[in-house]
């Protein structure tokens, strides 16, 4: 079974190849048939010709994710995380209020993702700041 | 389906009943064929004659819970928070870090949680400041 050392990394490489806008390094994590629900409660998104163009469009809004505790492992093949995403839309700055949770396969990529946070999640925090 | 601020309330419920010893308030918030998984990669507990006592020793110990960020709902009939449980285990002060993942019936009951932990989450902090 995967380390939670492992996990922890891959959570943080997730982090940062977003940070990046790193597309390819964010989907490079995943399984090829990983399933992505993000949000929870709506349809999962099954494999890397649905959940690769999802990513590649979150990137593209230029959103950053900040961590806002330590990433959380477990005694099993999943880990967890909470986390701010920043964002600007509509010329508005906004943040909303996230924890994924993960899971790993033996070889240590990302097999499901299911990301926790509502409508009221969302905090709208006025016009960027020049 | 039970609405994002119903959800959060459960979460906070769980929270403050917790913190004041009130191993009854906290399986309350609990639908009686619940499953507890605790922490994720442990065999669930499932039925209230099994997590009931799970809460009683938990709680036994005198640990404290304390939210990290914002409690964060989804679009279905999940929600999930970060916190530290803080606790003196040996004579030891310790923080253990924690995401739960709770899962509601139509009547506001938890059906599940997951608490996403593993042995490094946990961290001695040193003999409690007198």
């Amino acid at each position: 079974m995967i380390s939670e050392k492992k996990m922890r990394e891959a959570l943080q490489s997730y982090i940062d190849a977003f940070n990046r806008s790193d597309a390819e390094g964010v989907v490079g994590l995943f399984a090829d048939d990983a399933s992505v629900e993000d949000p929870v409660g709506r349809p999962a998104m099954t494999g890397k010709d649905k959940f690769g163009p999802f990513f590649k469009m979150a990137i593209s809004t230029g959103a950053t994710l900040e961590l806002v505790a330590p990433i959380r492992a477990s005694h099993g093949n999943a880990a967890a995380m909470a986390f701010d995403v920043k964002l600007t839309y509509q010329g508005a700055y906004q943040l909303i209020h996230v924890i994924d949770v993960m899971t790993f396969n033996d070889q240590g990529r990302i097999t499901s993702m299911r990301a926790y946070w509502g409508p009221s999640d969302m905090e709208a925090l006025g016009p960027p700041k020049k």
